[in-house]
């Protein structure tokens, strides 16, 4: 796949600039995805997938991200959903709905937020009925399938399950306009009597959370640390290209070259540090994170803190060195390089916009008080 | 003025997200800056201007740069103009073009630009001609007078002249559309034969230049400073506004409301703290460039140097308190700040593009060889 | 005196290094800055003193701390208990008391540190007696009058005293051996039962605290921020000579020498405009100071928290750029500047020592609470 | 050994904050680390060694330095000379010096400082003779065997050799007073017409270096690496456990114990992800040496670079960690931590010191022309 690979990569950067600007719904590129193949990577071999590690999927999500993070993340998210499936399904569930994403080469959306809860379960006499909103589903326009949480009564814990997309009480709307990451069709849905036969209840909310069941957090938070990182990635491989084809040295400078000036080299030096810190975390966690899914159910409490810990440290690693990356991109490339037609703008919306996902502050809190009062991260608390 | 401010800052504040996307020239805007007498602060009283004080200019460039940092810039550039006439112009050129500045309520355009040496003047039998190109005229549309910089023959130093806009031969092209400070006018200009009679010629190439001339770095470089400040305090306001408004605490949390928590208000203690202390350089910086200034012809070089470091100190100060403020604004916001209609990617973008105008790391080099080696600062390197 | 106080710090800088080693009390050097006059400078003329600005004694602290800190922190906090009388004596006892100070060319200790509750006063048929203990009583050795805070009965507000230091009951502890600020004679001090007439009872505990009363924590935070900033400019000093006359150019230069390196430069270039920026707000601090001080207790609570608010954040400035400083000292002289008996470590030690005495992360939080929420510092919390 | 080996760390911990002050020689603890048998760890088991893993000892150095960082230094240089000896030395050397090694229980000192150029070797009748002098003879004291290099005649490049520390011309100074690193008896050394065999000169200065030559630079700065990184894990213990036992929240602060606190936590948790990354980044590099380390001769200089560029990336990422973990460990104790006695300064005086070893700046330069110009790390240079 690899060669294959370098040309979907490179199809993909030659639209990216323009496609940001446009914004909405990466159709084509996300066939491109799918024909080459990249959409049954997680799923067993069992069931007719490639059954990559986790590990694996990282280093391409970065990969993709050097170039587009919009695709990247649907990427990453259809995944997460197909990982979701493998944690909280039966068997048959499991059997049947990665059998049929094979089969069907689905992409598969995500309805998962658990900050919204205005999705109502309801059961009728024939049975369990959804109306009601779920906000921020990425990857939710052009897939067939969508993982969901929604609240159940009085109780407190939702459920989550598996919804067709198709279906016609199933409406996507057109309000996700944001200022980066905007081809990541995280629009909003709304659900009109959608009918959800118990067979695709993936976990009924008076199940009680198992340390693997929670793993699923670490699997989401290390999707979004490998986004900022490829991020970095792809603003530094823009800004060192940009410096030898097109920049100058400063006129204060004794450079020949802009390449040759000792502050950039510097600058270049402090992003390539940050990056391999962040990088050298990020795969560690990712071992974490494979280790920790084989396990499976017999995953422990302590176990799944070490990884959720783990994964924290890149996430905050990856944050910064994305933030500084986008910034830099700029310090090296000098003004010249705010024409709008480079779109290296796309880097820091993109990268803004997607660190604001949960607070870096309370990140860094988790893990003074994992470090200073051995206490565990909080699962309810995208830890 | 005082209450008519405030009601233009509002009426410009409210179209700035749209014309920001848009980009392009804001004539109307152009207008009610115009109509509110702004033009004519800097002009002495013997002409009819308001002979303010460049720290009330600067402080006005603030306020604008708080709500519209590209209307700022085309304020701020028209009263450098207008100190360029005032810094090389005889005491007919000055009462020739300020009274006319005045009488016609002019716009003044920059085409100063020393990085660009494409403008060439050549001797005919009429006089001198022009013919080029000039790069990033900032201000020049809707224009009638701009300031130039051309190349005469051999000569090292460029003629500084005084051209108007509306001549047949000054044409301006439609090539700014920038990441950021998309409204500043900065477009660049052909000129085809353009006559330039000896009374307009500001400075010829063999003049030497003065402390007093070189002046004009200072002040331009103290308009970059209020601008990049103007947009910090912009920035603080939005998000402070935002925060009472709109942001929720993080679920983590245990403040009632977003202005409780702790790391929210220490972050907003951090950017006040920053904004205190480019505000205070700045303002020392004017009360010098006043005193210089006032100072004319008889300014020294030794004089000169202090104020250029002082303008340095407080550009450095400006730029990091902007660039810091347009990323805690989001910080302070939250994921749901990121929507394009907000608006608030503006900042980032207008004070990312305008703080690139000259690299920071050869501003703290200059800083650093004076404070360590006591070498004034060169007036040919921006400072 | 101009002449006299540069022999006079250059007095003091000479045994600088090996007093700093030795730690105990500056006796000599202590003589010499009474010698000099400096004990009146802070009283008023009426009563025989120099009445200075607050500005003119801050700017002094400075230029003592840059040479040695401990011996500017003695020669402050003598001020500071003056400034108590001005701000809590009667007339009678600003009389008495700075009267004396000024014929017998007193030095006065501090007792007033609020967060040591152990000194108690009682009333008895001979007056009342004060038992217990205080700690950290800067400039307490060789001290003959001091200032305190005891607690009285049930009252929640400490009364507020002055005392002979030379009295049998008073006992300074020899309890003072920190890692850095070592000659400030800050020791402990036990009372037993030592006499307290109501003529020296500067507040009793039953009146409540002005503005202007409060207005001492502002004094006091004032000291600490022009102690911070000068050792940051003693530090820059030293780390300038050293680069002059014995720093060589790192194998990987290109410079012939040490001061012609760019990234010494820019290291001296950075901590030049974080001292600029400093010393900045430090004197825009002392000016309303000196305004405030002036007012009396005329002074309004809002008047009083711009004041608190403008020390916060120059104490926040000077407390980076002392520390700032003093690790940049050593990257900018190299590996031969660790040498012991160079003594830069002083700096450090100084100035970390110091900078300990309130947290930056809640005086960040005040000026938090005041820039999102108008909240005014509060008295008792350091501001 | 593992017992042992907490044992010893807590032998060494109970008169570190002592013998930090007195600095000197620490013959008794240097005695306990021979007797733990960590002397032979480096040496193969063809010689009677452990012939352990690199891995191994930089973590092991990393142990020692959290509680006594000179005694890691010597530790580590220790090691470093054998492996100049595994390095450079042809099998008779090996064999005969590190069995000797093995059976007396040898210390080895370094005199191969390659900026003091002042020792010198000349042919005579009677073969090589030393003389001259040598700074910075780390673990020199209480040695039996030292390396060193010396120019001999015109040849640029130095001659490496061993020499016994014992021998009568050999003289150690009594010169080692720095602020920091006090105990690893890093004095010069002269040298008095001490013959030099054949047979102990393990490189002439005509033998080109090869790739894995060096290789040692990457082994010396990979010590460094881990030095500062047992630092910062040092201070981040005594950190902790201050905070436990003896820390209160401020006055302002609404926790009930300072480990409550918000801001506090916050501390902790980013030295905590400063200190992971650092070892993230050093444990990755540790591997690449040591498989750089077993090819041996057969490595490669495009090897060599991806070793020496990870080292690199390390030792940036150590020096930061270090000198945020010293300072950061007085912001989470408070004023009352600044007592002498708690010796918390030391942690700040030896990180200091030893990143002062060779320039930050310079590291990250040649980073800089690795990433953005494919230039490998220059061996000459520290790299």
């Amino acid at each position: 796949m690899s060669l294959q690979l370098e040309t979907l990569l490179a199809c993909i950067k030659a639209t990216a600039v323009e496609r940001d600007a446009r914004g909405g719904h990466a159709a084509e590129e996300k066939a491109l995805l799918r024909e080459a193949g990249l959409l049954r990577l997680s799923i067993p071999r069992a069931y007719g997938g490639d059954e990559r590690s986790w590990q694996e999927i990282y280093a391409l999500v970065r990969r993709i991200a050097a170039v587009d993070s919009s695709l990247a993340h649907v990427f990453a998210f259809h995944h997460l959903q197909v990982a979701t499936v493998l944690i909280y399904g039966n068997a048959e569930q499991q059997e049947r709905l990665l059998r049929q994403t094979i089969e069907r080469q689905l992409w598969w959306g995500n309805g998962m937020n658990p900050l919204d809860r205005r999705l109502l379960a309801r059961q009728t006499a024939n049975g369990l009925l959804l109306d009601g909103s779920k906000s921020f589903c990425s990857g939710i326009v052009g897939s067939q399938l969508m993982t969901l949480s929604a609240v159940l009564g009085e109780a407190v814990q939702p459920l989550l399950a598996v919804v067709s997309t198709e279906h016609p009480g199933v409406q996507i709307l057109d309000d996700w306009d944001p200022i980066g990451q905007r081809q990541t069709d995280s629009n909003s849905v709304r659900f009109d009597q959608v009918p959800l036969p118990e067979r695709d209840v993936l976990r009924a909310p008076e199940v009680e959370a198992t340390a693997f069941h929670t793993l699923r957090n670490c699997l989401a938070q290390l999707v979004l640390t490998n986004l900022y990182l490829g991020i970095a990635q792809g603003a530094f491989a823009e800004a060192r290209d940009y410096a030898h084809t097109q920049a100058r040295p400063w006129l204060a400078s004794t450079a020949q070259h802009a390449t040759d000036d000792p502050f950039t080299q510097n600058r270049f030096g402090e992003m390539h540090v940050q990056i391999a810190a962040a990088r050298a975390l990020a795969d560690r966690a990712a071992e974490l994170v494979d280790r920790a899914f084989a396990r499976g159910p017999a995953l422990t409490v302590g176990e799944r803190a070490e990884v959720a810990v783990a994964v924290a440290e890149a996430k905050v690693l990856a944050h910064r060195a994305g933030l500084f990356a986008r910034q830099e991109l700029f310090e090296v490339v000098g003004a010249r390089g705010t024409r709008a037609s480079l779109g290296f703008d796309r880097f820091w919306r993109n990268v803004r916009t997607h660190t604001l996902h949960d607070p870096i502050d309370y990140k860094l809190n988790m893990l003074g008080r994992w470090a200073l009062n051995d206490e565990a991260p909080d699962p309810q608390r995208y830890s």
